[in-house]
């Protein structure tokens, strides 16, 4: 039995379809639509839409954006000599966030996974690749894909397929993050962080 | 400076000001969406319409509803002699699982609170008198509303107002929920179990 009136239960159980939003959580959402004013919700619901409807790729880097090319790719004043590869939309929100880099970037939109089955032809790889061979400008590419395994996999994969042409091609460096504890730092890491130290 | 596009960023502010949705989980929440086909993103959009634009209160019980009276209230095979007093909608779901009460429901919408400003006239407790007054086939009243504060000082309100009237009115008991603990018990609870003992 259905205790809720049915656009009651029908708005729980669409909320409760969110990663992360359980039964009681998408319960407590709902009440809380329900409190707002008809233009508060309705500005919530048009979000989505509006959202969902206009927001595409990218041509030329992949990025999520509203217009196309994406306002990165469009921006005559950034470094167009180098590219940062990166996973996903958020990763190059990540990155604009230290406000340091000024050069382009390539979402891969995914990585290499052989358990999850996403082979390089199913990442934006191939229009990396292509964008190498069109604009001779870029001297660099900076492998940003995330330091676990399907990351790692990605980033040896695009090296080995990019160094031939002689672009320089470079790691992000993995080590101890700043304000992080050496005592609880994995072993992996502190490796790295010994492997990649610089001359003070 | 926003680093996500304007339709992206809308919904990720709009997501963020749902309850205990905050920046991280609002940004996730957003991706996620634009990870859905179109016609599940208007799910989502049209459910959270719907459920804003036909929930209404129910005239006779306070109880929210597509349909008024709402379908408890207008269920002739319920016994009409009871009337629980609730103080939201959700109570009344919890008291329907348990699937034995078999009465009609009276939501307050709220509980006496002079902390928060909210005094008798906020709430459905001139509604429930009047009720009271107009169906002389009601022989009890139980209050369940919550046991804190601001349900006790409802439920005492309320009791001193119907007592007069002949009309039955009991309290739901206090006590050790069942799977509980003695020794975790807090002493007001303990002291409600003893209180409320029961002959075996």
């Amino acid at each position: 039995m259905n205790y809720y009136a049915r656009p009651l239960s029908k708005l729980i159980d669409e909320l409760s379809k969110l990663p992360g939003i359980g039964g009681k959580t998408a319960q407590r959402l709902a009440f809380h639509i329900l409190s707002l004013t008809d233009s508060e919700a309705d500005a919530l619901a048009d979000a989505i839409k509006t959202a969902k409807h206009e927001m595409r790729y990218c041509s030329i880097c992949g990025n999520l954006t509203d217009a196309d090319p994406c306002s990165i790719c469009g921006d005559r004043t950034r470094d167009r000599s180098m590219i940062c590869v990166v996973e996903s939309p958020r990763d190059v929100v990540a990155m604009e966030k230290i406000k340091e880099y000024h050069g382009l970037y390539h979402v891969l939109n995914g990585a290499i996974s052989p358990m999850e089955g996403i082979g390089p032809e199913d990442i934006n790889i191939k229009s990396l690749i292509m964008r190498l061979q069109q604009h001779d400008e870029i001297k660099e590419l900076i492998l940003a894909t995330n330091p676990n395994i399907e990351g790692e996999a990605t980033a040896m994969y695009i090296a080995r397929l990019v160094k031939p042409s002689g672009i320089r091609v470079t790691r992000i460096a993995h080590g101890i993050p700043v304000g992080g504890d050496l005592e609880y730092t994995d072993e992996v890491t502190l490796l790295k962080a010994m492997e990649g130290r610089t001359r003070l």
